[in-house]
C-alpha cells in the first residue's frame, strides 16, 4: 500500500515556503522558492506551481500518494471561494480564483487559508498547543497577524476575516497605522514598531551602539539588528524590547477578557527576542486582564517557528480528507 | 394537557426582575423585587424564593407546568457549578451554591449564567438578533458588559468568563478603571463615565443647563439628567455623547475585528440616547475597522431592554428542557 502525504504551502510577499507532510505532521521534505511578486501574477503562480512538482518528484510517486495541497497565504482570503481578495504583499494575486487554477492544473483538492490562522492550526496540530480547544496565536512580524482556535474549530467569522488582532485599538489616540486605524497593536508590538521606535528615540538624542563610528546607518538597521544589540547589552535596544512586550501584554489582555482562552502562543520573527519582551507582556497582562482569565491562559512562544503556517495549511487538507 | 412555561430571572444588584415565560419568549407575567443586598445573603435567598413563589402562584398551576428556573446574576459565574464566584453588586451571594440551593427548594432544575451573556442569549432568541448565529451584545449601564454569541452558542471560555468587552484597553494611557486596569472601554462609555466627564468638563470651566441657578448640584446628576438635557439642547451634555459613541465604536472595531460578528447589539440603560451617540460611534467603526467587517456588521439598538436578561435566562431553560 501507497503512504500518503499532502503538501502544506506558506505563500508570503518574499518566500513559498512548501513541504511534504506525513498523517502525524511529520515533514518528509522541505523546498523554498522565491514569491517574485515584482513580476507579476503568471510568475507567481507559476513559481507555486514549480514548487508543488519539485516536491511530487521528491516524494517517489510509486510508493507514495499525494492526498492534496494547503495553502496559506498573507492576507484577506475568501476561503469558501479559494481567492486571495486582498493582499499587500501578494498584490498581483488580489481577486484570483487561485484554488481553481491549481484545482485543475493538479487534479487535486487545494484548500486556501489565511496564513495567520494556519499558523494557529499548525501550533495546535504539532505545536505549542496540541491538545488545547482555546488557542490564539499572534504572530509578530513585519505586522501583527493573528488566528484563533475556539472549541476546537478555527474561528473564521461571517466572511473569514477574523482573527485581526494586531488591528485592535489599544490607545485611541496612537500613531497611525498602515490599515488607516491609529494606535494599533501592530504599531506598537511588529518588526516594523521596533525599528520605528529605534529611530524615533535615536533622532530625541538617546544614545545607541548601533548607530554612529561603529555602527550602521540608521535607515539600514532592521530588528534583527536591535535584537542582536539588545543581547550585547544596548540599553535604548533593550528598553524599546520592554516598551513592545508591555503593549503586547495590553493586546494579550484584551483578547483574554473577552475571549477567556487556554493559551495564546507568540510567533513570527520578533517571537525570537521572547526573553527579551517575555517579563513585561507578562506583567501587563496580570496588570490588564481580570484574574481568572489571567491565572488561566498560558503564554509561549511558538514552537513550530517558521514552519507554523505551512504544517497548518498541511492540517487543512487532512481534515478535509478525513470528512 | 398543561401548558409548559419557566421562570426567567434577572438578579441585579438593586432589583430582581422575573417573569413567567411561554415557549416562544412571550413573556405571561413581570415581578419585580428589591435586592436588599445591604440585609445579608438570607435575605437576598429569602427574596429569590418569593419571588418565584409569587410567579408560580400567579401562574395557575393546575393548568400550568413549571419546568424549571433560568437567573441571569452580576458577576463572576461559574456555570457548571452554579456559584456566583464574584460580584461587586450583589456581594453577599459571593461562593454561595445557589443553583443547588434553589433545586433542592423548588424541586426543579436551575439555570445560572451572567447576566449579561443571558442578555446576548435574548437577543438571539426573541430580539434584535433573531436567526444570527453570530452575534455580540455591549450593554451600558453603571457598567460596561458584553456577551458573545458564536456560530449560534453561547461563548462561555474555558472559566466561563469569556465576553468582557467592556474591560478591554482602547486607551493605554486613559483613565483608571474599578477593575484595576485603566482605559478601559467602561471609563469612557459607562453611564458612570459620561456623569464623570460631564463634572471634568464643568471643574474645567465649560457651561452647562444642568448647574447652576437652574439646574442641579453637580454631585446629584445623573446620565439621565445629562440625556435629557442633551435632547433639551446643552451643548456640553451632546458633545459628551458623541465623544462617548466614538469610544464604543472603538470598542465595536476591535470586536469585529477579531470575531468578524455579522452583529452588535447596544443595550443597557444609556441605549436610551442611541440618537445622541450613534452617528459618532457608527463613524468610529468605519474608520478604525478593516473593510469588509465593518461593511458586514449590523449594528443595533437592544429590542428587548430590560427583559433581554430574562429572556436569556428562561432560553437557558427551554434549551435545557429541550436536551
Amino acid at each position: 500500500m501507497k503512504k500518503e502525504y499532502v503538501l502544506g504551502i506558506d505563500l508570503g510577499g518574499t518566500n513559498i515556503r512548501g513541504a511534504a507532510v506525513g498523517a502525524k505532521g511529520n515533514i518528509w521534505e522541505i523546498l523554498i522558492l522565491p514569491t517574485e511578486t515584482v513580476r507579476g501574477r503568471k510568475q507567481v503562480v507559476g513559481n507555486l506551481s514549480r514548487l508543488i512538482k519539485a516536491l511530487r518528484r521528491k516524494i517517489t510517486p510509486k510508493e507514495n500518494n499525494l492526498l492534496g495541497v494547503g495553502i496559506g497565504a498573507a492576507g484577506g482570503i475568501l476561503q469558501r471561494e479559494g481567492i486571495i481578495s486582498q493582499s499587500p504583499n501578494i498584490s498581483p494575486l488580489d481577486g484570483f480564483r487561485l484554488r481553481e487554477h491549481l484545482e485543475k492544473e493538479f487534479r487535486l483538492p487545494v484548500f486556501l487559508e489565511n496564513d495567520a490562522n494556519c499558523g494557529a492550526l499548525g501550533e495546535k496540530w504539532v505545536g505549542a498547543g496540541r491538545g488545547v480547544n482555546d488557542l490564539g496565536l499572534i504572530t509578530l512580524g513585519t505586522g501583527v497577524g493573528g488566528g484563533l482556535i475556539l472549541g476546537g474549530k478555527l474561528l473564521r467569522g461571517i466572511d473569514g476575516t477574523a482573527g485581526e488582532i494586531g488591528h485592535t485599538t489599544i490607545n485611541s489616540e496612537g500613531p497611525e497605522c498602515l490599515c488607516g486605524s491609529r494606535g494599533c497593536l501592530e504599531v506598537y508590538s511588529s518588526a516594523t514598531a521596533i525599528v520605528r521606535r529605534l529611530k524615533e528615540e535615536v533622532s530625541r538624542g538617546e544614545k545607541t551602539q548601533l548607530v554612529g563610528r561603529q555602527g550602521r546607518r540608521l535607515d539600514r538597521i532592521t530588528s534583527k539588528d536591535i535584537h542582536q544589540a539588545a543581547l550585547a547589552g544596548d540599553r535604548l535596544s533593550r528598553r524599546l524590547f520592554r516598551e513592545m512586550g508591555r503593549y503586547l501584554g495590553i493586546g494579550i489582555a484584551n483578547l483574554i477578557n473577552i475571549l477567556n482562552l487556554e493559551m495564546v502562543v507568540i510567533g513570527g520573527g520578533v517571537s525570537g527576542a521572547w526573553e527579551l519582551f517575555m517579563p513585561t507582556m507578562k506583567k501587563e497582562v496580570r496588570k490588564r486582564a481580570f484574574r481568572v482569565p489571567a491565572r488561566r491562559v498560558k503564554i509561549l512562544k511558538s514552537r513550530l517557528g517558521v514552519n507554523a503556517g505551512l504544517l497548518g495549511a498541511a492540517s487543512l487538507v487532512w481534515q478535509g480528507a478525513v470528512e
